[in-house]
């Protein structure tokens, strides 16, 4: 049965994509071995590693700007310590924006290497809003926020002005809206929403923010020691980085992050005017703060909630069960989610 | 054409195993989905998960002796950091045996928590032997060491006598023979030789080590907070821990450490007896301190090299360059490298 997988990650990947990831797991480009059992110093991966990383820089138009490009591991867990191991000072501050379950993570991870100051918070209503009216403060080592929170299903339109290096998760939007990406000073995601599967981690970072702590850090964790050697300090996660490789290949073939935002939006509007139409659904999240990624809704009447769940999984409907922090439903539509799927969805919803 | 793949790692795999895993890409347990894009907390992935812990625990028959199994991101290169994370008390002081390249890179993350002792190194003979008459220090927080040095050819066959806890870096030969696993307190490997594909990392550690140190650890570093999220902490790297499983279930079904031993001593022994016979090469380790894994040789004539490297390209000999470090060649026959492979190799050198 055609299944319509919209799970809120790891997630639906590109058809053409998979196929191709499955091949190579067989026989990689033709060399009677699989892409697994290669040496990640051949000149076959070394040149997928490069061909990622210059399709990163050319699909966020950030060629020629100072930015390295890191395929690292740990997730973004994991760079929620790099990032004040590499830019808080010793004794320093940094500001950072909580929107959720993610944001407060990161916070706590900092909390171990300086003070943070945090700027705003929609804890209090179970982050269903992301915070607007914040000063962003000055002096602080770097300004710190979450662009899309998957949990609850809300996404940043306006990110913090500010003079300091301004860091931000794009775990579960990177490549699905055009933004200024040269306003970021160092941008991470988890490869497993629109990236790739889950075992990479996507950093983009400028530069010269880079070396100003005076501070040790250990060699795993030091941006500065991966980028010397291009990602390949220790093996890196091949599998995971060949095929985030081809799928930033696929988005490019189809019209880069300019298409897929349009794509993306012709998307979400289908489902969000749904759920604002029927009566029975209302959305979980601030209107005005809505992700076009990660669409939190729920029943108003939960006397339907069986019928409803039954006429799903009928139609091969996956993973809509909403996080347990929001109950009710989310349905992520990441970039490869194809707009038939949405529709299967949203005639279900009709037809209740 | 057939190819006989003695790559140092990423390495070859099981040939059934590459074959399940190709098909997983393109849909895994006949869910019509693939492997990577389901979420890691569906019924069917925690399986893969616990299927994984538990074959780890079997086949060390280390069932029921107080220890955890873990499935991490960051290779043995972060555990570098995380076992003195986690074992090395403030102002504390641990001991390290200097084997080898991955030996060193150990010791310096270690020297960033606490003082380290070195009980002995063979770094003044490029690592060519694994140093014997040492004393193990008392009243140090832990003892580590490096079963096998895939650069160097060289493995330990008796491990340090000590009341403090012993942890191995056993990424290069783990799986590979029978040891009393239970002398151990914290074991750990990069999955990337005889366990799986790169992208994962295997540690087994006795859990009443652990949360002693009184240190404040970062999340993603502590081995409490893997534990009791049973490896699933963030989002694990789902492809290589699959894979992982598969290779370790292949192992389980043709015999266990046992047979696998059984087989690995008949490969290394068939390389070895023709390097000691044939003048024109001669093994570049101390010959009590071979290993069984990574057979590094050097020719005695450079002369006959482009035949040799010409005969060995025309039989589809891959991946048996020396690391810089050493020159010459390494043929690394792990696991699930078959004795015919080897025996093409030999052949080879034979008619030389």
């Amino acid at each position: 049965m055609k299944k319509h997988n919209f799970s809120a990650g790891p997630c639906i990947l590109p058809q053409s994509v998979l196929k191709q990831a499955s091949e190579a797991v067989e026989n990689f480009n033709g060399l009677d071995l699989s892409l697994i059992e290669i040496s990640h110093r051949s000149a076959d991966f070394v040149a997928v590693m490069e061909k990622a990383r210059k399709l990163v820089l050319e699909l966020m138009n950030l060629e020629g700007k100072g930015y390295s490009v890191l395929f690292l591991q740990g997730g973004a867990s994991l760079e929620f310590l790099m990032v004040p191991y590499n830019l808080m000072s010793i004794g320093g501050k940094a500001a950072y924006l909580d929107t959720g379950t993610w944001s407060s993570k990161a916070i706590k991870e900092a909390r171990i290497l300086g003070e943070v100051e945090i700027m705003a918070s929609s804890k209090d209503s179970n982050y269903s809003y992301i915070p607007k009216d914040y000063v962003v403060p000055s002096g602080v080592d770097y300004v710190h926020c979450t662009s899309n929170n998957t949990i609850f299903g809300t996404q940043m339109k306006e990110f913090p002005k500010t003079e300091a290096p301004l860091i931000c998760d794009m775990s579960s939007d990177i490549f699905s809206r055009e933004l200024d990406f040269s306003r970021f000073d160092l941008i991470y995601a988890g490869a497993q929403k629109n990236m790739g599967p889950a075992g990479t981690t996507l950093v983009v970072v400028k530069d010269e923010i880079l070396g100003k702590t005076g501070r040790e850090i250990p060699s795993m964790l030091d941006y500065k020691v991966h980028i010397s050697k291009d990602s390949m300090y220790n093996t890196p996660s091949v599998f995971a980085v060949y095929v985030s490789m081809l799928t930033l290949d696929w988005l490019k073939s189809l019209g880069g992050i300019k298409e897929i935002e349009r794509r993306n939006v012709e998307k979400a509007r289908l489902l969000y005017d749904e759920i604002d139409r029927n009566p029975l659904f209302r959305g979980a999240a601030a209107t005005e703060d809505r992700s076009d990624m990660n669409v939190t809704f729920l029943l108003t009447d939960d006397s339907r909630k069986q019928e409803f769940d039954a006429l799903c999984k009928a139609k091969g409907i996956n993973g809509i069960n909403g996080h347990r922090s929001v109950g009710g439903y989310r349905a992520s539509i990441y970039n490869a989610m194809p707009l038939e799927s949405v529709a299967v969805l949203v005639d279900i919803m009709k037809s209740l």
